[in-house]
């Protein structure tokens, strides 16, 4: 049953790009990377609803990508036309598809930093919305296994993420001098998904806006609510991609697949 | 001047390859993943012996592969015939070729973990070197600058590693439940070259035979005795070959430069 939204934070700049432009909007493989990516989250069993965060000046192009990928395939993705918001940060939903059998899509205009995309996103969250899966816009390598291990290790304890154990030493360093080694078995590199019960996320959110916190990931926050947050094995291939060299990366992986 | 002698460990048997054996003979672009390595050293300035760790049942197939690749090029790299060492843990060295512009090799067969591997060729060094160029055999990739800059950091303290700074949130994990989310800037993934001056590594590896002390990498034996390692930041394709991931990744690699 199709109980989860997905929260797909879109909304970077694409600094480490150079002159190629937010990295969720290149093209691989025939498609934009943010469509590879929504492919994914479609493809699972219980995402309902899909909300994208995009940069405001990238709403309407993010519209155009959607309708030509979606907009007269009804039978493969339960796409509904969006309006543009009336100012940058107010959602804009469209009514969810609850009958469809794929999820359908809104857009939400990011915000400042990841966290405050997610935020908006979170914002948006209707009452019947019970679960709530975050998993970053550029890992469209994100495998369906990796997907639905890590929703159903949320069903523990209402919280759990993806992340990948290290296979290098691990230390901890100031400046230039290193402090002390690490046990590596107890380090884990954090990905996407992140997957949350949806009153446990707000509750999280909420206190980080209330004591200003920051946080590279939304589990972190949770955690310092005293949340128990489960971790199920991530994948080395479902990298972000960020950089000129993951988009060569990327490219050669999907041609290898 | 060339001060320094490198120690190469690979005395892995590449269990993680499959039935495709040891990765460091394996063959990309041409030549083995050892014979890369070897000729990333020698290009630097200040190498002027080098001294592989390899299987004992491999001894005769590296001399062979030395051969074949420098047997009859002494003008670019004095390779000096090595002789089968009588038992398996003696180093089997050759003399060194001080009035070479390039670096001789010896060989020494392994141990059974990869710091009883560079023990045994810790063993070999002879009393005029004075730096020990600690570098693992399938790390072709790395570059000259970071061989470079990683000496040049040793001769403040006496020690420097190459490590990589992380662009993942991490964390602290035990079993399936997350302790804590660290400070992301002070943590560094390792890598080699590893450089130490040499009595200061050899009273490490001293100390932690002595006191049984096991490590994934060299610097945590010199940390443990209170010594300062300087850190130089590492390169994402400095990567260790060691999954049949890695050889794709490593043969496109290749192929891209």
């Amino acid at each position: 049953m199709r109980t989860t939204f997905a929260v797909v934070p879109a909304a970077g700049r694409g600094l480490r790009m150079a002159s190629k432009g937010p990295k969720q909007f290149l093209t691989l493989a025939g498609k934009p990377i943010l469509v590879h990516t929504i492919e994914k989250l479609a493809a699972t069993s219980f995402i309902s609803h899909i909300v994208l965060v995009v940069p405001t000046d990238f709403l309407a192009h993010t519209q155009q990508m959607l309708e030509e990928f979606y907009g007269k395939q009804t039978d493969r993705m339960a796409f509904s036309k969006v309006s543009a918001p009336s100012s940058p940060t107010p959602a804009v939903r469209s009514d969810p598809s609850p009958n469809s059998a794929l999820p359908s899509i809104t857009m939400v205009v990011g915000g400042k930093e990841r966290q405050d995309s997610v935020l908006n996103a979170l914002q948006t969250l209707p009452n019947d919305c019970e679960w709530v899966m975050i998993h970053d816009g550029v890992r469209p390598f994100v495998s369906l296994r990796l997907l639905e291990d890590t929703w159903r290790a949320a069903h523990r304890t209402g919280a759990a993420i993806a992340a990948l154990s290290v296979t290098d030493t691990v230390k901890r360093v100031q400046g230039q001098q290193v402090l002390e080694t690490l046990p590596r078995d107890e380090i884990k590199l954090v990905q996407t998904p992140q997957i949350f019960r949806k009153d446990l996320i707000l509750a999280a959110y909420a206190k980080a806006q209330e004591f200003g916190w920051s946080g590279t990931d939304d589990a972190s926050f949770a955690e310092r609510l005293g949340i128990n947050v489960q971790v199920v094995e991530g994948e080395p291939t479902n990298i972000k991609v960020t950089t000129p060299a993951d988009l060569e990366w990327a490219a050669w992986f999907f041609s290898s697949q």
